[in-house]
């Protein structure tokens, strides 16, 4: 148990990697072009010069992963040491880090303060000359001689005379050695050999999954395809969807998501608000999935044909829309995998299926898949082959309706299965549950997830949280993805109806979170009647019925499209980086609570972006927000140009401290573009 | 890579086990009889029900480890679990977490609510049944037919008649199955049988290592022996030490630390207050170990003999005081090491041994060992066998000197491998460097630890230090040992001088460190001249000379002994469970800066004591004090007793706030018991 380890000299210590998850055990997220920032504690007993590095390779094929980079790491302070690296491709990059004492540096360094006091001796070159030796036996070709050359001019004070051999005596001849040995070449080329016989390795590999861009920054729009049709009553075809995918990318989406597309159960069918009684004419559900048209692999007849399905996903690749599908892995009594695979479902002691239910409320239109079936492996295949099937349809992004109710497991292997031959394909997690739960799910593999923001208004409540979800531990594994609707989820805020409420979730959603998205034309045209009072489902809610909405309802009433006021926030999130990552949000101080504030950076600092949201719909309100100017990089000592890229207008301010006044009738809130130094607008344009 | 797993069905998610350190690579620390709380995430997939056991076994000979005994878990909020165990014993622990689903548990549960809407069918029963019957088949004996028979009956419903056996049928019979149905001793029998096919285990064990309670409540001298003798002039002698413990033992210590008692090197030895030419009769320094007269497992002949040597610690050991040795891994130029083993020291090129260096200051009478020497593995080995001399003299703490200029994996082996056979033997850590050099040594084995307390003076780095040290995750690696002195630092604060300086460091020292220690008579004749303006170290400091102290010098002059003032400290202490632990600190409000109040409680929280130092030597002051009344169970609505442990003085308190006065020349700091109810002394004692 405590005998003595096989080498004992590993003296250098590496402790606290970062970016990890749960120590390693799951990936980190980034995204294709990102720069990666590895962190680790690494220091060594008594006081040695010590080096580091990180090594990275990507995972994939035998010739691609067999081969590392090593990329020199600095220190920080307090013992904390750093490397940087881009990922540019799509995939898996496995890195770890390495940590040596070394004994040249420590060398150079006591020599050179040795020098300083004039306290060198014969002794001190010697030790460098055989450290110098141990490198050019580690080099090679021309390297290797030069090192060797100069040794030999290190040990030469030795070899030239008497007054010079005492181990305490001084240099004989100082300057030229002192020449030799402090000659920066000779530190850079020791540099390239270094002595790693005793180099401590991390106690394992970290692995980082690298998505699309699209997993960072994405802006979604969900609509239902049976409600896509021009006039009232017709069921929507995929036809009609791509008739309205133009419109779709003019508001400045790039996802468009459709609930389930399959054939709908018959058996217990819902009719119009979820009534158990369903007529006939009754649509039905999309999520009660399967009848004798088919299953999940299935369209439902109505919408088309798979041709159509794909001319809609290839005229949406056109507009640069990635079509998202919705996975609900449960099944309609009449799904055929029932009948097929019967042991998939929980059988009960009177031969019958058990259906969901919460106790004491019952869902006889549902069967969950029984993740505890002995036959649980042929059902893993099944179900992944329904992703790999829509993949091959064109499909790149699932939202995946319920994870939390099926079995762990069974994600992290699914998601990792198909992502290892699709590495640019996203799942968007829809479990609306407890935090844990959520997170679990995200370190599994889900590249995007829905949150708590719908039910987050209050100025604490949206700071807490969305701190939480934009710093470490938790950003490494968990993408936000922020929506003020879905067709499950009309808040009670959004019931209070009107535009200023609109448009203050919208802003919230579209700034706070790099990916949002809303639940389409639900939230353009401000629908906000509950099914009843204190429900959070829409009256005569499109999961039972068909719509049709007028989209072109005009802006200039007040009843009108919030259509113009999205399609500007999508172009400014567009055009601006600073809104296209969550890593960089801070929230600052403003002295009211109605009013929240917070910037947004790029990577590189040239695109700053401060919000500020009213997040009172019925009252003007003011305050000063105070900036951290320093932090911003934002000089003190002259004004700077405050941009509203909502409006157009420009404030000019001045030190931290600034006025804000917003009355939401006319303006929920400003995104504001922060000018580091003073634009000033003459003929011709300059930069103090 | 990402093939299916060879069981896909364990549902269960265990995450964030605590106590851990460092994800479970080292073990938390405990003391014997300590209360040991394990906490984890848990949880399941979807709805179901889950139960949740820690496994926990002593770690040792097979007939001892291989017995688990298993604690049920029960659930906090959040997800979080958690189980309670005691460690009765010194020595290692390992536990682990298991979870399953509890499919009875959630059968039974939706059961109650259905009966509740009046809903339950006979199916329901029937599932009840095989549920029952499952449980039967991991029973044994009475249970197992019990519940058989209890099974029949919940099938008899179906037998019974055609009216019920409808799926969806009400229940014939519904009072009899219900009462069986829902029968305590049905779910307190099957939960003896727990279904644990899937049972999901947490990624590993986790160690605890169990310390004697000296680890964590201790109160330390430390002297130098060689400065005991009654009369000034004469060498200090084993035999004068033993006559000075009934002195230690009065002033209310535990342990008596001697720095090293080994024959001191002769070559390059320093004169008084470190001066490098010394004289013949100058006695040099203890930590240049070894001479002609032996190494490290000798004695200075002046000092005495082996036999002398186990007189002092079995008198110790009367007197219940352990004694601690200083273990200082480095040789004087004629330690006997050197010519023996020349290769456990740095050769240099010129044929000598590189001797200890901070360039460009040498220190020529030191030797370091050479950890990366190519005889590593026999220097272990030696190193080791001199803790097992000593410890076979009986001694059971040592104080290591440096261990941070010593190889990390040397203490995480030669600690695991002597406490192995030696549980009870501690070690602390001199380790006066970088906070995770420090964090480290203790996570590989070091008991205690010294710390930065000798400089943390004000009342932000106090709080902000003391918070970190005994809050997780440090304190489940770190126990600290707060030194207000030693003879190597004898702070800028400390040289002001006087008794309040003293008062005040002595308090604080004594109070917010369950351990803590004071270099000896230097502390409580309040010794403060430095060698030198701007340095740390005594003028004719034992270190480098014979010392003879006056400790009668009486109280009641203003530069007598501080003797009785720390006698009456550690008799509270030691009276006073609140101040044996470190781990229920806690810091309070009290509005004057010069003031730092805190409590600590006894796990039992019988024992509640508050803390409160005047931080300033010079003035009196002032403030409030405020108290969370909920947090420490003090009713609020009636008057509750604060009684001054150092004076007797008892003061009527109300409410969250009280007033604080402090005259430093009077009194540095209180030490009040708080008493939850109110006491009153009348001819007979009771509480209201």
């Amino acid at each position: 148990m405590t005998s003595q380890p096989s080498e004992g000299r590993n003296r250098v210590v590496i402790e606290s990697i970062t970016p990890s998850v749960d120590a390693g055990r799951y990936p980190a997220k980034r995204t294709a072009g990102d720069l990666v920032r590895v962190e680790a504690d690494i220091f060594t007993d008594g006081h040695d010069s010590i080096a580091a590095a990180v090594l990275v390779r990507r995972e994939g094929p035998d010739d691609v992963s067999a081969h590392w980079t090593e990329i020199p790491m600095a220190p920080l302070v307090n013992d904390r040491w750093t490397a940087t690296f881009r990922v540019a491709e799509i995939g898996r990059y496995a890195f770890k880090v390495q940590g040596w004492v070394d004994h040249f540096e420590t060398w150079r360094l006591a020599l050179l303060k040795r020098i300083k006091a004039e306290s060198d001796t014969l002794v001190d070159y010697l030790i460098g000359a055989e450290l110098i030796e141990q490198a050019a036996a580690r080099a090679t070709g021309a390297d290797s001689s030069w090192l060797l050359d100069r040794a030999t001019h290190l040990r030469a004070g030795k070899e030239s005379g008497s007054p010079r051999t005492g181990p305490g005596s001084r240099v004989g001849e100082p300057k030229n050695l002192r020449t030799h040995a402090t000659d920066p070449m000779l530190n850079e080329i020791v540099r390239r050999y270094p002595d790693k016989r005793y180099a401590t390795a991390s106690d394992r590999e970290y692995s980082l999954v690298v998505d699309p861009v699209r997993a960072r920054f994405s802006a979604w729009y969900e609509m239902f395809p049976r409600s896509t049709a021009a006039e009232p009553g017709r069921h929507g075809t995929f036809a009609d969807c791509e008739a309205r995918l133009p419109y779709i990318a003019e508001l400045g989406f790039n996802v468009v998501y459709l609930p389930p597309i399959h054939p709908i159960g018959r058996t217990f069918r819902k009719g119009p608000n979820n009534n158990p009684d369903s007529q006939p004419g009754d649509e039905g559900s999309p999520w009660a999935i399967g009848s004798a048209e088919g299953g999940h692999k299935s369209i439902h007849p109505a919408l088309g044909t798979l041709a159509e399905f794909r001319s809609f996903v290839a005229k949406a690749k056109d507009l640069d829309l990635s079509v998202a599908l919705d996975i609900a892995f449960q099944a309609a009594p009449d799904h055929p995998y029932v009948a097929e695979h019967s042991t998939w479902f929980k059988q009960r002691p009177d031969g019958t299926i058990q259906y969901a239910e919460n106790p004491p409320k019952k869902y006889q239109d549902i069967y969950p898949f029984d993740f505890e079936s002995e036959d649980w492996a042929a059902m893993w295949e099944e179900l992944k082959s329904v992703f790999l099937y829509w993949i091959a349809q064109g499909v790149t992004i699932f939202r995946v309706d319920n994870p939390h109710t099926k079995a762990f497991p069974f994600w992290e292997w699914v998601i990792a299965e198909i992502k290892r031959d699709h590495p640019h394909v996203l799942f968007l997690a829809e479990a609306f549950t407890r935090p844990k739960v959520m997170y679990r799910l995200a370190k599994l593999g889900f590249s995007q997830s829905y949150t708590y923001f719908p039910w987050r208004n209050a100025k604490w409540e949206l700071t807490q949280y969305l701190t939480e979800l934009t710093q470490p531990p938790v950003r490494e594994f968990f993408r936000a993805n922020q929506w003020p609707n879905t067709p499950d989820i009309l808040t009670e805020f959004l019931q209070i109806g009107g535009r200023e409420v609109f448009s203050i979730r919208l802003l919230l959603a579209a700034t706070l979170g790099a990916n949002y998205g809303i639940y389409g034309p639900a939230f353009e045209l401000m629908e906000h009647t509950p099914v009843r009072r204190g429900s959070e489902e829409y009256l005569d809610s499109e999961k039972y019925q068909i719509r049709n909405w007028d989209l072109a309802r005009p802006d200039s009433d007040r009843t009108g499209s919030l259509g113009p006021l999205i399609a500007r926030v999508n172009g400014i999130r567009a055009e601006h980086p600073a809104l296209q990552n969550d890593t960089s949000l801070r929230f600052h101080s403003i002295d009211n609570d109605q009013l929240i504030a917070y910037t947004k950076e790029s990577d590189d600092r040239s695109s700053l972006i401060l919000a500020v949201v009213n997040l009172d719909p019925h009252h003007t309100q003011a305050g000063m927000v105070t900036l951290p100017l320093d932090e911003l990089e934002i000089p003190a000592d002259r004004g700077f140009e405050a941009e509203d890229l909502l409006t157009g207008a420009r404030y000019l301010w001045h030190g931290p401290r600034n006025y804000i006044e917003l009355n939401p009738a006319k303006q929920a809130g400003h995104i504001l573009k922060l000018h580091r130094r003073l634009k000033i607008e003459t003929d011709f344009e300059y930069f103090l």
